[in-house]
């Protein structure tokens, strides 16, 4: 289970949300037999929204989960997870 | 008006539906309050399903409308334009 | 001032060296006029260096500063400089 | 061999020689134990340099190689090619 607060997951799913109306957009331009270019501009539109919600989910994490397992003397295995994530990164 | 071959498109269509499936999936995941390295592990998985689609667009545009302008003598602008998505990707 | 244990420092250390080494490499590549894809692909084996070595840099400032300021009640202060740095990262 | 007019190929040079001594001062600040996120900015810095160098690159081989190879009927083959560049990208 995470510990989020309520205002954090609407933030979260508000960011998702936007991220999935641009997907259709880019779904539709396709379709449409949009310029290439206006369609790639519209995938990085859907990118850039996905790293600013992994960086809300992140920050929230941090603030929490970690902060959390650092009190109760679990910090390695914290710190471990969270490189995993790090280092799949692209 | 983009050329891109039916096949290519179908292709692109096909990983945007599998990109929506798991930002869908994550939507699911914030509303069930799943543990955040879940939910950033599955982010992760759709933004290296867009990297890769972009790929594919990316590609189809070198082939098509780049090769296309080039032959037609309009090599600058089809590489000015196509460096214009490259800066801004991040 | 930083807390990195001795062997980080030099693991850290001996990265940069491996990095730094990679890039000379570069530069002498494009003083031989070697072909642009070479070229892109040593560079490429730079950036991955330096990505690893952040990732380690990173590992150690979650593991060392961070657990401390979170166990000084200071947990807000690091997350919200640690966020900044991920903020701008491409 | 690559076409890299020599203007181009000074302007890379040179904003290689901007990257390796911004890592320089990244190693200088290992060795001073400096703190941390100032270390992981400093580092930002190389990286877009980098990226920055990367993108010149890529526009020069684009005009030149690339455009060249379309001309030659050789388009598949230098597509391919740089394809492969940005599969590998992160």
């Amino acid at each position: 289970m995470a510990y989020r607060p309520k205002d954090t997951q609407e933030r979260i799913l508000h960011r998702l949300k936007i991220a999935k109306g641009h997907l259709e957009k880019v779904m539709k331009m396709i379709e449409d037999d949009t310029y290439c270019i206006d369609v790639l501009q519209q995938l990085q539109a859907v990118e850039n929204q996905l790293k600013g919600t992994g960086n809300v989910l992140l920050e929230n994490h941090l603030k929490g989960c970690v902060a959390d397992a650092i009190s109760k003397g679990k910090k390695d295995e914290a710190i471990t997870e969270i490189m995993t994530v790090f280092q799949k990164q692209k």
